[in-house]
């Protein structure tokens, strides 16, 4: 059932017209690495780390509240359970985290958008949570589902971004116990890249994969992994009841969790880089551990969202040298597990899309980039510290994220590339514009920017002078208005339509 | 001579004046690195890229225009020269390099803002040779001295910038042949950091050597080196007279060359990364070899000033991925010749500094960093593709090289960074905000910008909405109405002064 490609096979006249288009619906392949990884941390400074982490979980131990399934799992397995806190003998949690795969394959109805979560990847999804929206011309304002969709459109749209994600604004004027049912349908119909499931509730992860049903079929994702979701840990050291439970849900169905501290540095775990990466593992120990206990081999993904905090207003800070810090280190603890990383994104403070955005930015996604992250949440449109998604900013960023792509190449070393016969020909003093290795080597040699302003000062102050936000704005506008909807089987929309009409009728709506 | 700290032994008052003072006049020393360099060259593609270079400087050589007597050195030293163009049997470049020291310590007149560029180091120096200047309330506009000065007591303020620099913005309302004397003026009397010379004409780089003997006294100069200058090769493999002739004047008096390509790739060099790689190698061994013949243990510093191109406008462009790879293999290259290594700034195309002027920059800065630059030029302030010094983005960028500093730290290891005592006093579900090892870690723990926003949206809000260069405007103009003139022995400010009214009167102003 699932859909392949249908626009690639849709005739010569549509290939004509989208040739014609500037707007391009191709999406790169995720990044596979030919760089090395940048490691900050020693091989002692890891075993200082590591023996630290088993001794947090095994004297400190960590909380399971309101879940006595949970408990009863931990218990069996060996660990000391005290009313809800769970003591995990040392080496009991990285023994049972050794069943979890070390590469997850997410498959999308569209399979050459497939991904591959692991090794040497690196998978960009967009931001992920907002409840605000931020455009030039509206300002900012609650999200709305016509806001979810625009942003659903515009990830279909990117050339360097693989996964549509999952809540990239939270649509507010939907009912909270129904708007996943919305997001899912959106991600399905208006997208054919890879997309996030709910775990708001267990239920609401229940419908993901029952919807997921309605689209793949049922055995296919019982046999695939069709969604990457997003667990969250209550740092510190706590496992709220409702993740748990969906990340249950997910587990027992086959399909991938990221399992994530969520630590602003100082708040929520200590104010140092060490202490910090101690408590982060000692975390996503205790939760792929408990992922695995669910069900041996269940996909899992290692996550670490950490940032620093200006401890004058208590406000986090994005790009910090101790948030790259974090990243690094994160990086090589998930690789010594064998497990898929999850890490950086678009991260700033900002409130608007400017030159504070884009450095935060640029800091985080290029530590990213060479800390090894796997799958890269917020890579595109985070602003304002996650409160906000932008219009422009997703744009700017998400043409950034080329430079990742280009990067993640390494450097070529063939004979083409050596390019000895045209220093040859050009010569002291020539110039290389016109000769034949240039000729026949620049359309692909360096990485242009599809949004960013090259042209000469006289052109550009004719043409308006403008930045980069109203660049950003010029180019939201033309996607959604090239925009076209990725063909689908009509029984398969029919039947997921009719698949939110009946889940919405069953319950009456709860904005809470 | 040198004058030392005067303000420092200024007595109570003006130490609490200063105190009292938002303003910091403290200058971080230069960055000793702590963490690896990321190398993105294997073993195998260094050697290639080194044979590669030998077959150039062996095969197709480089020319030495209008110089009979660098022709006579290299006739001299064993190399095939046939009227301008110098063929050097292989492995003779590397070999005369091998009398260059791997560390240059260049003195500034405050000794407490020496600098040491080699090694592990990092000094940052301001953008050089922009002939325009913008600020949000005038516009692009041509420089003048009053331009130059402001940016110079900029540096002079600025934390994170151990160096005062050169051509901070050409002062174009002064005779060309007369500039230099203004701006050599301008950093020794306002600025007390180290700084660059004059490399416009022999006669200029003379003037330079000049006035540091009558700063710091002719003999001290001949025993330290009080300069570092930029000695830019004519890409490809043409070392122009002008400044092989400013070369000869600072080597011979024992003072620093920066020695560099200047390289639009595509342009001036092949349009692929391993072949600019190898005209980069072969270039600046030629350069650095030339400056053993003339003085064998003369100080140089290995430089690359690379870049990629858009083919389609013709335009440089800045930040890119295919410029990282460039910067990190150069870093390799000149640590396998133990040279100090500049390279990476402040770069970007755009022509405000705007989104667009972060991320290049930030990508820049970050790869420079990383790739073991010893010296940065155009480390804050350059905008447009170095046609215009910024005033607002010298501050902007300023600010983040903080980054780095931090960065460069790599991760403290000790029973304190550790933090095993909060995580055990939190636990699981507490907080660390109040704790002990917070209360007692936090002013250190994380970096914080001085200009960026944390501000809750609201406040921000109500405080004008400001945006990044809003906020910069304003601390261009706080610092520039706080700057307190380091002290200067008046003997010597006034054999200065004289020293550059009689060069002025000897010769008739030239705009040309």
């Amino acid at each position: 059932m699932v859909e392949s490609a249908r626009r690639a096979r849709g005739g010569g006249g549509a290939a004509r017209r989208a040739a014609r288009s500037a707007v391009s619906f191709e999406t790169a392949r995720y990044i596979e690495r030919n760089i090395p990884n940048f490691e900050v941390l020693t091989e002692e400074a890891l075993e200082i780390i590591e023996h630290n982490a088993d001794t947090v979980l095994e004297e400190i131990g960590v909380n399971f509240p309101d879940n006595p399934d949970a408990l009863a799992l931990w218990r069996e397995a060996g660990a000391d359970v005290q009313g809800e806190r769970v003591r995990i003998p040392r080496g009991l949690a990285r023994k049972l985290c050794a069943t979890a795969p070390s590469t997850v394959t997410q498959v999308a109805r569209n399979r050459e958008r497939d991904v591959v979560i692991g090794g040497k990847s690196l998978v960009l999804a967009p931001v992920y949570g907002p409840p605000f929206v931020r455009d030039a011309a509206g300002g900012r304002r609650y999200a709305t589902m016509a806001d979810f969709e625009k942003f659903v459109k515009l990830g279909y749209m990117s050339k360097w971004l693989h996964h549509s994600g999952g809540t990239v604004c939270e649509p507010t004027d939907i009912p909270v116990n129904k708007r996943h049912l919305d997001m899912l349908h959106a991600h399905m119909t208006l997208s054919d890249k890879p997309f996030m499931g709910s775990v708001t509730e267990p239920s609401r992860a229940q419908d993901s994969v029952d919807m997921c049903g309605v689209l793949f079929g049922e055995q296919f994702v019982q046999d695939n992994t069709v969604m990457t979701s997003l667990i969250n840990i209550n740092s510190p050291m706590t496992f709220d009841d409702v993740m748990m439970g969906a990340l249950k849900v997910y587990a027992e169905n086959n399909q991938a969790c990221i399992i994530s501290p969520f630590i602003v540095g100082g708040a929520m775990a200590p104010v140092s880089v060490a202490g910090t990466l101690t408590q982060v593992l000692a975390e996503t120990l205790a939760g792929i551990a408990y992922s695995q206990l669910v069900r041996p081999g269940a996909p899992v993904i290692m996550g670490a969202f950490v940032t620093s905090i200006d401890m004058n207003s208590g406000a986090p800070t994005f790009g910090t040298p101790e948030a790259a810090h974090i990243t690094y280190g994160a990086g090589q603890l998930a690789r010594r597990m064998n497990l898929p990383y999850r890490s950086a994104g678009s991260f700033n403070g900002s409130k608007l899309p400017d030159a504070q955005a884009a450095y935060e930015t640029s800091n985080s996604l290029n530590m990213g980039l060479l800390s090894g992250v796997n799958f890269m949440l917020h890579a595109c449109g985070w602003l304002e510290g996650g409160l906000v998604s932008s219009f422009e900013k997703f744009v700017m960023d998400a043409d950034q994220l080329g430079t990742l792509h280009h990067l993640a190449r390494g450097v070529e070393m063939d004979e083409n590339a050596q390019a000895m016969d045209a220093i040859r020909e050009v010569g002291p003093g020539g110039h290389y514009l016109g000769c034949a290795h240039t000729q026949s080597n620049f359309r692909e040699a360096f990485w242009k920017s599809d949004l960013l302003d090259y042209k000469p000062f006289e052109t550009w102050s004719d043409e308006g002078a403008r930045d980069t936000q109203a660049l950003a704005t010029a180019r939201v506008e033309k996607l959604l208005a090239d925009y076209q909807q990725p063909a689908l089987d009509p029984g398969i929309r029919e039947a997921l339509d009719a698949f939110v009409v009946e889940r919405k009728a069953a319950e009456p709506d709860s904005f809470t």
